[in-house]
């Protein structure tokens, strides 16, 4: 009932065989090729996500660039745990076409730079567009694990980078043409460096994996990634942990050239800082006398709070933040 | 840059918590709601499945139909390990007007069914069709996990059940209207149970953890699930295990009614059953003078060979069989 592989295009095996040497040669051993992975014992956090073209990613992103977000994205998952990253799983389906080997290539280096091994995954065939999830286990990188409960009144609330630039580079993105940016709309030098630096940071995000072993290390605090803005994030830190946070407007860590870049997209910084989302970087919690070491680049941006809700202090006046940003089930597509 | 989550609807948040809730309610305790779910230590076997709409299944499968299927397609793999499911965690897109609470109900019970607990996921919106992907953690279920590198010379080579009755019911769904199967084809009561039972084993495929954690007692031979139909995945056992096999074709196994069904479907039944796919019965070696208990419903199907590659004795004839069955990335979508 179903047609011979095409032998020009090389079928799945052959494909599997390819990866299975690549792997090998990268780690000496592979797991590649059985219905099921065996891990040797051990205590492991785990972490899940999807990435689709057209809603994650930009549709004529490179294979490469797709493969490394997808790794990014996971590792952040882990780096807000506290956990060293150690195994991935890749159910990926791609449309006719699609250049596996290149996607793999990019994968495979980028799990070589953070300790990964690729150990197993399911390959499909896609109608219209890539959809790739991976699995990410890790184990324990410091002395505990991280959890978003952690946070208690009188703690810090600390943001672990920059925050807005991502949906930046998003709306950057959004007015390109196959060209690049609109060049009338970044007219100068420095406005072109920063609308590059943000759809890098889209593109490209970060996982704070040091930050969170240094969390982990630490003997009390909450921490979580900011994956739907730190809005929305915060009130989900907030609901876990049953307290309450303010955030200081004025102390929201910015990119450099980030406030005209915006002016630029007609966009206002604050609300892409509050809400824009994928900003991947850690949201944690620490008590007041603990201060991480500069060189992580963790800003704080208010107090823990016993009183329940999140307020924003802008000006000298407290304002309630509601609780909006990235909803992977209503927001658009 | 986004619009609020619409109340009416239900944003990612409301539908997690539901889901915390029966959770909680069905195991006591839940995982969910972190950047990663924490697991226990414990040596495990991990599988990653992909499902995607109009290719694994048919576009209009309803949500509870879809969610059995995956977790099932799943479970076979590690039955074919010789595992025990443990943990799922699952990666879903779905088009808008999905409805999850169906989807997760349905999965929820599965899950119970076979003593699997969710413990984490990923929601996405998908443009036009949904796209899950679940993976599954498993623990050693007997004294050995199964591998597909076991196989011997002097083996026998078992089938766990039946072959090609999946892809048959994959032809009646493709040749049926929303009226369901058409009646002139199947003229008698016997063609439309043969008729029923086929699209019912396509869509609900029963992984069989009891042989696999059977053969996990046993002190030697290989194991695997059939996935892509027996000739492409016996290939793939004798590679890994370094022999050969030969396939008896008057002891395959068939289910009832399996012959005069496919006549009724202008389909060859032996065509089906070594290459139509989708069987998800395991394929396995074992010494000759080991015999599963006959309640595992398994068939002794030929001998492993020394000499490589595999062959099929036909009417006293023997011929190759090639390395053909469904493709994941060539063959048609």
């Amino acid at each position: 009932v179903k047609p011979p592989p095409d032998p020009r295009r090389g079928g799945e095996d052959h494909l599997i065989e390819w990866l299975k040497r690549r792997i090998r040669r990268q780690s000496g051993a592979t797991s590649i090729g059985d219905d099921a992975a065996l891990l040797p014992p051990g205590a492991f956090a785990v972490t899940v996500d999807h990435q689709i073209a057209g809603v994650h990613f930009p549709l004529d992103a490179a294979p490469a660039v797709v493969a490394r977000r997808l790794l990014a994205v996971n590792l952040s998952d882990l780096a807000a745990m506290g956990a060293a990253p150690a195994y991935a799983f890749l159910a990926l389906a791609a449309p006719e076409g699609f250049d596996h080997r290149k996607f793999f290539a990019a994968l495979l280096a980028a799990c070589a730079r953070f300790g990964v091994r690729l150990a197993g995954g399911d390959l499909a065939r896609s109608p219209e567009r890539l959809s790739a999830s991976l699995t990410l286990l890790g184990t324990q990188a410091g002395a505990r694990w991280v959890e978003r409960g952690g946070a208690r009144p009188g703690h810090a609330l600390w943001a672990g980078g920059t925050l807005g630039e991502s949906a930046a580079g998003r709306l950057v993105i959004e007015r390109s043409t196959a060209k690049g940016p609109p060049k009338e709309a970044f007219s100068s030098r420095t406005l072109q460096r920063a609308a590059r630096r943000a759809v890098e940071r889209h593109l490209a995000p970060r996982p704070q994996l040091a930050l969170g072993h240094w969390l982990g290390n630490q003997t009390a605090g909450a921490g979580m990634d900011v994956s739907d803005g730190l809005a929305r994030d915060l009130h989900r830190l907030c609901r876990a942990s049953g307290t309450g946070a303010e955030v200081e407007a004025a102390a929201l860590p910015f990119a450099a050239g980030f406030a005209p870049l915006c002016t630029a997209l007609g966009a206002d910084p604050l609300t892409l800082a509050l809400s824009g989302g994928e900003d991947y970087v850690l949201l944690f919690t620490l008590p007041v006398a603990v201060v991480p070491p500069p060189e992580l680049g963790a800003r704080r941006i208010g107090p823990i709070t016993r009183r329940r809700g999140v307020s924003l202090l802008r000006a000298g006046i407290r304002e309630t933040l509601p609780d909006v940003g990235w909803d992977h089930l209503t927001a658009y597509t």
